[in-house]
């Protein structure tokens, strides 16, 4: 018996039968003797349609508003939830963002949680209720509706979790949980049982697309256990939690890769002082995000300057870089659509030599050819030619020790 | 110059390009220098489609959570004509009923409005700013959600108008205002330009669908003058206001009819103290609203009772009459559905005797058969046969000199 934050993402709530099923989880928690509070996104496909509808106003329509159009979405599943939950002779109340006092700072459409008044919340469940929170939204201080950015609904039950004293945030999604690679290419990918908000940290901006990084990084930084598992069926998934909680000691964790990355290269740039500003600034002035930057000396004054970024960007950045290189006299851009990023991640590569040399081995006895590598201290991660993107997951999955027995 | 008000129904805002058509109206009255604040109705249909989501969750969805699911209607129509005014760069900002400060009672799905705090709204009025507020929907003193009923976005406007002080109320909506008879079936029928509340009020009890009952009370009640008229052209409508503001001085000022009627008799009910609780108590624990009652005193100790019920509820109350007739002793019930009311409504009957019996005459001229009458001091209800309403509306239409001119 404890206190359980529940959060269910689009695709377990995207009908009134799937909401039905929720709702009867959530009924056999509370029967537990629980405390329940759910955290819930909009129904599967709902946000893109309302962001759709708004862009058809305008190209970039008023962030405020958007704001409180999107809102909408979480508001009508929080209402169906307590509505199912009611019917099921279940006592439950939704919340919306502000109703829930989840304050935030006043950045439409990304905006940053500053505090959670647990009192409204906390007055409910005393009197057994279960209460039903819209994800994704909150208030800015003067009472505007903010929402939270993709995946916000993450941050909303972490953030709330924390905010209760929760014994634990569950967050239900439409895989079992984290595995040690993408199972769709390796098939010996195992599920991990428990995992440091480090490593998820690593991960999930890496494309294991199962929770959002701001989530994983207020869960670290409040010390809330997170366990991310199917709304599907009743097996255990993956906890996420803080190193030092007596986790397996694997020295790789997980292979993960990146399909969504392109590569522009400026050569023979001239090796001044604000020449990277120049490179940089008007990449960022467009929005893009820029993933991987690595700077070779070529020879006494000039410098190749290489980086990545999301491959939809792709085409705009390089018209970008062929005006800046005009205007800082480098000799050429190039560029390359076809690449991948691999990675293998793991608290355990802290205290262990050898990682790298054994990624950079595996990956050269068959040939793939490394073309950009960046280190963290718990992440390796290798650019290579998109074709060979599955090849390398598998062999690394294989030499790191992560298959699963058959 | 001044602050108007403006309300848009849901056939106005339909699609966004008619929400783009609302957008220009807006910015014309905001150009010729008034404040504005528009309130606005969900879409036609979508109120609708919640509740028939709501209702395959449960015959009796949560009455609470249904208010959360059915505010979405409005806000998304307010922030879709937020966007689309910011888009055509004009200062805008929506608002929901709680940031409205529309406070009301916790009566969820017909909640009484209790104060408006104007502060908010004004605040951003004063600053140049067009303030759009989604209509329909308030709070309760504890910050539950509640809405206001059906047509409560009318209710909403005229409440806000009266808060604001503002100069006028504007009702747009699919008609040019409110005429003297309906023109579907009585083509000689004029549009009024100037008609009192206490005429509206018996009209639009009387099936004159085009300002909700409550919001006409309002009205009067905080003396806000009120323009119904046409958000698909620029025509004048229907000045709403009260008796001593120079109206025109007819002695009636409309003919209206109802065809959803029933009529159900008891026969021979002993005339016993309680007896006419026993006879409605059960009638109003089903929730039949009960139109005309008319008791007709036969002889000693003996009387008929005779009361009007909509159709759709025809069948269930003459069961339960049957079973009322039994336990009181009463001899036999009849029912009729087959009837229609007709009414001519004025406030110049008030001063002048005469209105009844030329509409008596009228009606019997043509032979249609008066069934039940009923007053009140400006309006004269007839029930007859069916199929005679649109034939008494029209000879009633020209007897009182209502027709236009050709």
């Amino acid at each position: 018996m404890g206190l359980i934050v529940q959060k269910y993402g689009g695709t377990s709530i995207a009908n009134l039968e799937r909401i039905r099923n929720v709702a009867e989880r959530v009924a056999k928690t509370f029967d537990q003797g629980n405390d329940v509070v759910v955290i819930l996104s909009a129904m599967a496909g709902v946000t893109d349609g309302l962001i759709d509808m708004a862009t058809q106003i305008a190209e970039s329509p008023d962030k405020r508003e958007l704001d409180v159009l999107l809102a909408t979405g979480e508001q009508t599943t929080a209402a169906l939830l307590a509505m199912t939950l009611n019917a099921m002779n279940y006592p439950a109340l939704s919340l919306l963002g502000h109703q829930a006092e989840v304050v935030t700072d006043d950045t439409f459409g990304n905006a940053r949680i500053l505090d959670i008044g647990a009192r409204h919340i906390m007055d409910i469940i005393e009197n057994r209720n279960i209460v039903v929170v819209a994800g994704f939204q909150g208030c800015d201080p003067n009472g505007n509706i903010t929402t939270l950015g993709r995946g916000g609904s993450d941050t909303s039950a972490v953030a709330i979790a924390s905010a209760l004293k929760a014994d634990i945030c569950e967050i239900y999604t439409d895989v079992d949980g984290i595995y040690t690679a993408d199972p769709n290419i390796c098939e010996k990918a195992r599920k991990i049982n428990t995992i440091s908000y480090d490593e998820m940290l690593n991960m999930a901006s890496l494309g294991a697309k199962v929770l959002q990084i701001r989530s994983v990084g207020f869960a670290k930084k409040y010390n809330v256990p997170v366990h991310v598992r199917s709304s599907f069926n009743e097996e255990e998934g993956t906890m996420v939690v803080s190193e030092d909680s007596g986790m397996e000691r694997l020295i790789v964790s997980a292979v993960t890769h990146d399909k969504d990355q392109a590569r522009i290269t400026l050569k023979k740039v001239p090796d001044q002082p604000g020449v990277a500003a120049k490179i940089f600034t008007p990449i960022s002035e467009s929005s893009i995000i820029v993933d991987m930057i690595i700077q070779n000396t070529r020879e006494e004054g000039q410098t190749d300057l290489t980086f990545t970024v999301p491959k939809a960007a792709f085409s705009n950045a390089l018209e970008i870089e062929r005006n800046v290189a005009k205007e800082i006299g480098a000799e050429d851009v190039l560029g390359d659509i076809n690449i991948a990023k691999v990675s293998v991640v793991g608290v355990g590569m802290k205290n262990h030599s050898g990682v790298a040399s054994k990624m950079f081995n595996t990956l050269a006895k068959e040939n793939i050819n490394i073309m950009m590598i960046s280190t963290s201290e718990i992440r390796i991660s290798c650019v290579i030619e998109e074709k060979y993107t599955e090849l390398a997951v598998r062999v690394l999955h294989t030499a790191f020790g992560l298959d699963k027995e058959d």
